[in-house]
């Protein structure tokens, strides 16, 4: 719930807040300036966010003292990772509107609310189940069939949190390295290829989303987005339509993100949600180069209780993520003439690490 | 002259120094900041380049301690307008390198010395005259002829600093308006369309050029700018030639713009050269939503020592300037779905400032 006096929508000179210093913090901030608006970043500790704020605050996302005073100075606040806690969203909730809200992040940051969610507006997933106890888990082996994959309910990401159960050998090992968090079991899918929808939806539940992608990963982080992904034009009503209904059924307003699996490429009928990401995604950076409205700039207009823009792409694109160990390749892309080049601006580059990415585009 | 013990080119985190905190500074600053550059706003006043900046200095440009502390701090300084004093540009040579150098600048920011390069290298521009006293200018009148107008010789911006001759009863006051500053007289000139080239010209001499973009202006305010121009091949590549002539004649580093006045349309064969603007240029704004890299991108580019990025263009586009009263407009260009709105974060919407611009794309 919210108690705001601010009036959407939010004038230019407004600030947005954001909580998370990272690089979709640092790119939304960035969108957000284009449109004369001004961005103050609450994290826990700098980062490439905060080179392009107005404004910054460093404190613990529990620190109610800080979130209130937060509060007070923003009339509107965003979050640019899903992990954010729960606790903290409410707690500002009750302040100044947070968007997307409470309801929505309560089931994107939880696999099994999300996977429910997607089977209960009659979408297909993985066959799953919940899993709290070894016995559980056992139970679960033998319901769902191996291999499967056990995964934490909660905050995992790039393949954090997650154990391959290929036989009966592999339990009792893969429920220890869930130590003791909640978890899902989710039977192995093979799939041929993975898509992505990037949607928004406005404060007035006007909906929009981009062409659907299609992911490569390496490591089990993105390394590579392409639009537009080889699905035919029924194909990509129905994840689209299926991303809309989703964001309906939570009352989602900003941009986000629903992951598919294409089990069979050649009949393109089996499309299987795999997960929904409460924000700005990785596998949409591609809509900075490709777009009029880039996806942080609709999250932001989202957000800010401005009409939606266009989600139309006039080109082509394809997008490598650039991580850690590519950190030295900086000079050669930056003279390769059809690239646009971004890079984040961390002065580290552990190994896994996203530091970029650059986008190629071609005509349509 | 610069003595600089920095490598070129700046690697990602690198900061570089920008003198001047108006949209073309915050328009670099987010350029830079999308390429993990970091950006120090040098300035006599807050401005809207402040909010996307990582460090700030606010100071008189003559203030000696805090420009040696300024070229502490950064590797390399540009800035954002050609009004910046010379000496200030002079001073901060002495201790880094500054993009574009003093010898452009003095050309350019003198319109007594650009006329003079333009036809020292071959090119047409308007008949013209120096003139220092009122004996100056009525000798001038007579040998250009009237109508005529007389500028002062820098300092001049947006009809700024111009008074028209129409006839001999005008000199005296025409005079009077200059204030005693050095001047130059101009013949008027019929022109039927106004066209712009931003160029870019790396630190190894590397040269490129934008499509030439054809310019409308109300109020002596630029209004519209179009790509592609309604110009044929030849006469595009003559005014891209006299660019890149101009560029090398000064051994300029960075974005420049160079205007042409285009005196008869159907035969396109004069074109004269009215002015160099030694800075990103409000003409090119276009360049942000159609080209993968930007004008900004570009200018920034060069200032690091990096390779320039491409030129091209995807797309067609008209930029519209938004000034002064247009500020309620913005709600209206928000939801109009296929506008690139830019909007400066300027408080104050006073008459003639301009505040924002608008980019509409089309297919090429």
């Amino acid at each position: 719930m919210t108690s705001s006096a601010s009036t959407f929508p939010l004038p230019p000179g407004s600030t947005i807040g954001i909580l998370g210093s990272g690089q979709l913090g640092r790119m939304l901030a960035m969108a957000a300036a284009r449109l004369g608006l001004k961005c103050h970043i609450y994290a826990d500790g700098p980062g490439p966010a905060f080179d392009v704020a107005a404004a910054t605050t460093i404190a613990p996302y529990e620190d109610e003292t800080a979130l209130a005073a937060f509060a007070s100075a923003v009339p509107v606040a965003t979050y640019e990772f899903e992990n954010i806690p729960l606790p903290t969203v409410a707690f500002l909730s009750n302040r100044i509107p947070v968007r997307p809200g409470a309801q929505a992040l309560a089931v994107a940051q939880d696999r099994l609310n999300e996977k429910t969610l997607a089977r209960d507006l009659g979408f297909m997933t993985a066959d799953f189940a919940p899993i709290d106890s070894l016995a559980d888990l056992e139970a679960g082996a033998t319901k769902l069939g191996l291999p499967a994959i056990l995964k934490t309910r909660r905050f995992g990401y790039d393949g954090k949190g997650q154990a391959k159960i290929l036989s009966a050998a592999d339990i009792k090992s893969a429920h220890a390295t869930m130590r003791g968090q909640p978890a899902i079991l989710e039977k192995f899918v093979e799939f041929q290829s993975e898509v992505s929808v990037i949607a928004v939806r406005g404060a007035d539940g006007a909906f929009a989303a981009y062409d659907a992608t299609e992911n490569v990963h390496r490591n089990h982080i993105l390394h590579t987005a392409t639009v537009p992904a080889n699905l035919k034009p029924k194909a990509q009503s129905a994840v689209i339509a299926a991303a809309k209904a989703m964001a309906e059924a939570v009352d989602y307003i900003g941009v986000l993100a629903v992951e598919f699996f294409a089990l069979d490429m050649a009949r393109q009928e089996v499309l299987i949600i795999n997960e929904m990401a409460p924000r700005v995604h990785n596998s949409g950076h591609w809509t900075i180069d490709a777009c009029t409205t880039s996806q942080f700039e609709n999250h932001i207009r989202a957000v800010a209780g401005w009409p939606l823009g266009s989600t139309a792409r006039h080109s082509n694109a394809v997008t490598t993520n650039l991580i850690g160990a590519d950190h030295d390749g900086w000079a050669k892309i930056a003279a390769d003439p059809g690239a646009a080049l971004h890079l984040y601006g961390k002065n580290d580059a552990r190994p896994g690490r996203k530091i970029g990415h650059v986008t190629r585009l071609s005509p349509k």
